[in-house]
């Protein structure tokens, strides 16, 4: 089968395109054919060593794939052969407000071997079914980036229909956001950088946009379109560089989703604690169940994952190098073979 | 002013239509002018002495209604004169999942003075806003049934987007409980009686009905339309009558809200207690925090709640006798003067 | 090894020894050398036959078990050779409120073969360490009735120090409760039908016993014990026997755990669904996040499981006997060899 | 009746003792009869003018004071003449998790006139009664201090046994939150600066204390000794100052509580995003329903506060100036006529 391997921790050069073997499944395994995959921040990240020894070369890359269950091990319950299923991110969490270990967080295609490949063996808890109305490319978007922003939704506590949701920008996981949020009946405030962008996020749902080149006081405009009150949620991927605004965005009962790797490095000075009036919580995208409730809510409501460009396998590390142009608005999906 | 007191427990002949003086608020207290009220199932028990010594002769009767401040009290910070307000079901509850004090829990027009009257004091606490696009009739109907419904829906966990909710015939509260799940993006299945009011229910956004006469075991039905699992939440309004059957139509992950009064009188034989796999969770209207979720949501999607009959004031005895008829679907309103 | 399979469903007669081959660990499984296990209610209901098809002829039953890794499959990471563990009572539910899958919710030596043998192969994910002061013993005593216990006691909402929790008896889950709420810094009123029991109870940290023998109406005692207010927590496990008191020894704020199969068969004649004042929940064991939590709390504060005789693994159909005896206060344990 | 007034934001010196009518209650307000008050944190502050605009000058300071009620106003159910009772903090945050004003979060003393007086007048919802074993002084130590204390422990998640709390310094908030997490079965890890302190720590409960003076990097030794995993729970009461050091003295499932003002000014240049691993909640005193959760466990456990020195009503500028040498351990409490 065909496989990457991330020999050498210097961009999408290190990746080496290999053939292997296939794997067999064991004792409640599932063999996966993979027929999809798409990258997020942390890929990238990944690819150029971020994470230092946490982190081994020869590591297969990415934790999103899609595929279908060619082979179940002895005792597997929870699917059987032809099932179309997504392996999760985080292979410990299955359910629980927060991963019972954070030490092996990293998750897929980090901590241990991910998805840029063929075939792949995942524990029976850790695959979940795809919605039957979603392509191979659509659910390979899933399961990272929709689940993270799932759960920077709801992770902390509930959202009603009527409060506002602020996300930033268009990468994945504010998009899934966005998405998502409208399924909520939230009404959403989405900042970005251009009309264009606006544009589409007023098309995915968007109530409000605020374009944060012309207005970069945006929390003053935020606050406006609230009467004054701010916004009930934020989605806040911008760390250093846009948390004192979003402390400036809400009210005292607000909370502030804390979206991980994407939080900028050091900064903050001059961050003013006396505006720290809302709680916070760091994502750590989120657990299987969290991934089946967003799929319930996906498949009722027909929702489709938004999708920029699809590479072959083959060309997986331009795909790479796409993706780090920042040129697109939705998912980068790789598609195997 | 117009005042109607309860003179005798003996249904609507026992309300009284007397002339009084306008009381005065006092310190941090509201005066309202009350420009509608509505009827509620509780109000009709209370007239016929439902609640023995808990409710004294010669009260006020009716929870819900709807008007303006016409004079605020000392020390006033809530609301200014001409303010469009709602007084809440219980006065002491203004926050938190449970009421502080369930003694008291009876609630405006039975433990204290109601709404069925030109004007009426209450504590700046114990009201809220009218969303702005309501009128008072509108509005007046949502104090005690759509609080209890909210309340009902995400009073314990909360409901997510492709959940299903279980509403039971057409009352006030399983209405406003179709009507709110769909905001939160939920799938609805309802039961009633008639294929007239099925369609009146799908017309309100119910996606599947059940004719509970002509499918007496409708709870097959329940798990058939939820691909054998089951509903994820009931708002169970039926007690002895069909708590047996909500219990078969659940898994083991789903909850059942027991809403108040109408949970029948003695019965439950045969009830079989292997069968209790669900947690359940007994209603009590709901808080002002409650209420003001309620209304950012209605006011956001600019819901209208479901209005039946209008009757005057001077008619209000007739109401009373037209809800007992049962013949209603959505709300029986008193306009006052 | 030694092991039991339950042939026939004819009570402790069914309990056939064997001797088989040890099994092998696969790939992220854990081979364990069994020291101790021990017996709940529902291993004598199942030896009877209570589960009807749900469990097969053939299975070795127990649930409860304690031993040490003997062997770790490849890619283990959780636990190494040598650690002493405890499996879990359900390998479906590692965290989260309610178990993810409840049609397998019967668990480990009914779904699956459990722990009356010498070596046993579990996942993982599906066992967790036992606290350091515990004998192997004393850790048997843990994985259904402790977790039970704990998570009737937070499973729904949090327990404070000064609330008042009732338990029911002397089984082991009431024992438990007693203890842990105990930790909690809660206060205990327990049920008995004997005043040795009482004593013994009262050893163990219950601020009231109530004789339910000479004090038949005890819920009227309850409330006595508590300044008419009754208690904040019941811990139920009498089912159809003493539901209907439970309801009358609480207040509106109450919630009532419904423990699991103990809750009798059909019953509930004469039920007053107007007394269905509290919230209650269905418990179902625990996660293995509560099985962690309970045993944070246990190695803190040294707590010792209470125990009341030992038999050898040979002995294990007269260990049923003595169980079915109900002369027992504390865990009846099998010690392996 | 005597009476402080600020009249000026200088400090002590801007308090004038005046003489004024003793107030009336009107309808649900009651009269109470101070015995006692007491200093906290922000009244030193408020004092010196920090609450810019939002206190008036002329306003009476302290939120905390215990009395009894001397006349309740018409239509009072929750209080009689005689009962002993505490004004709550928030007048407005009866219940839920957060107040539901924050724009009126400063409370008595700062929005309102305080407890530096002889005789106040509160809304009957906004008082709670005495625990029976405390004296007035002890009593006036708790609305603000203690209830802040008991939400920073339980106000976002439930507190466990046997897990680890960290408080840092001997304040008001860190020594109840110390004495109540004792209560919950937790361990307590205590920061201090000197070894007169930590003895007055051990004495109170803390199983382990640091001298943040000899062992500047404590962050490490809260490490070490929760063996490499962290606290469970930081009681963040020193703001910037600490804050970088308090998120590395976690793991990802530590909740941080965000303490009020103490929160320190302007800081936090090279906050390290990546180090926020951990979820913070930011308190608010807390509402009433936890003042009297507080109070049921404060009253079943007989726990005393730590009071320090006590001044009469007439040297209330001394005990300011007392207060903000910081000599104190516990409580400084205001004797009254």
């Amino acid at each position: 089968m065909k496989i990457y391997r991330l020999e050498e921790f210097k961009g999408p050069a290190g990746l080496v395109l290999k053939e292997e073997a296939i794997p067999r499944p064991g004792p409640r395994e599932l063999l996966i054919r993979l027929r999809a995959s798409s990258l997020n921040f942390r890929d990238g990240m990944l690819l150029n060593g971020a994470f230092g020894p946490l982190v081994q070369p020869g590591v297969v890359p990415l934790s999103d794939g899609a595929g279908e269950v060619v082979e179940a091990g002895d005792g597997v319950t929870r699917f059987k052969t032809g099932d179309r299923v997504m392996p999760i991110f985080n292979r410990h969490w299955t359910a629980g407000k927060r991963p019972t270990e954070m030490s092996k967080v990293l998750g897929l295609g980090a901590e241990t071997d991910g998805t840029l490949r063929d075939y792949m063996v995942v524990n029976e808890e850790a695959a979940t079914l795809i919605p039957p109305h979603l392509s191979f490319e659509e659910a390979a978007s899933l399961p990272c980036a929709a689940v993270t922003a799932w759960c920077a939704l709801v992770g902390q506590q509930p959202l009603y229909p009527g409060e506002t949701v602020l996300t930033l920008g268009t990468g994945g996981v504010s998009i899934f956001a966005l998405q998502f949020a409208k399924l909520f009946g939230a009404r959403v405030i989405s900042t970005t950088r251009s009309d264009a962008k606006a544009a589409r996020l007023k098309s995915l749902g968007a109530d409000e946009t605020i374009n944060y080149q012309s207005t970069p006081d945006w929390e003053i405009e935020v606050k406006r379109l609230t009467g004054g009150l701010g916004a009930d949620l934020v989605v806040e991927v911008g760390g250093a560089g846009t948390l004192a605004r979003s402390f400036r965005s809400v009210h005292a009962n607000s909370r502030i989703a804390i979206v991980g790797l994407l939080a900028g490095a050091t900064g903050g000075a001059g961050f003013d604690f006396m505006s720290w009036i809302a709680s916070t919580y760091r994502t750590a995208t989120g657990s299987r169940e969290h991934f089946e409730q967003m799929n319930k809510a996906i498949a009722y409501h027909a929702l489709r994952p938004v999708l920029d460009k699809t590479f072959p396998l083959e060309a997986a590390p331009a795909a790479f190098e796409y993706f780090a142009s920042q040129k697109h608005v939705g998912k980068v999906i790789i598609r195997h073979g």
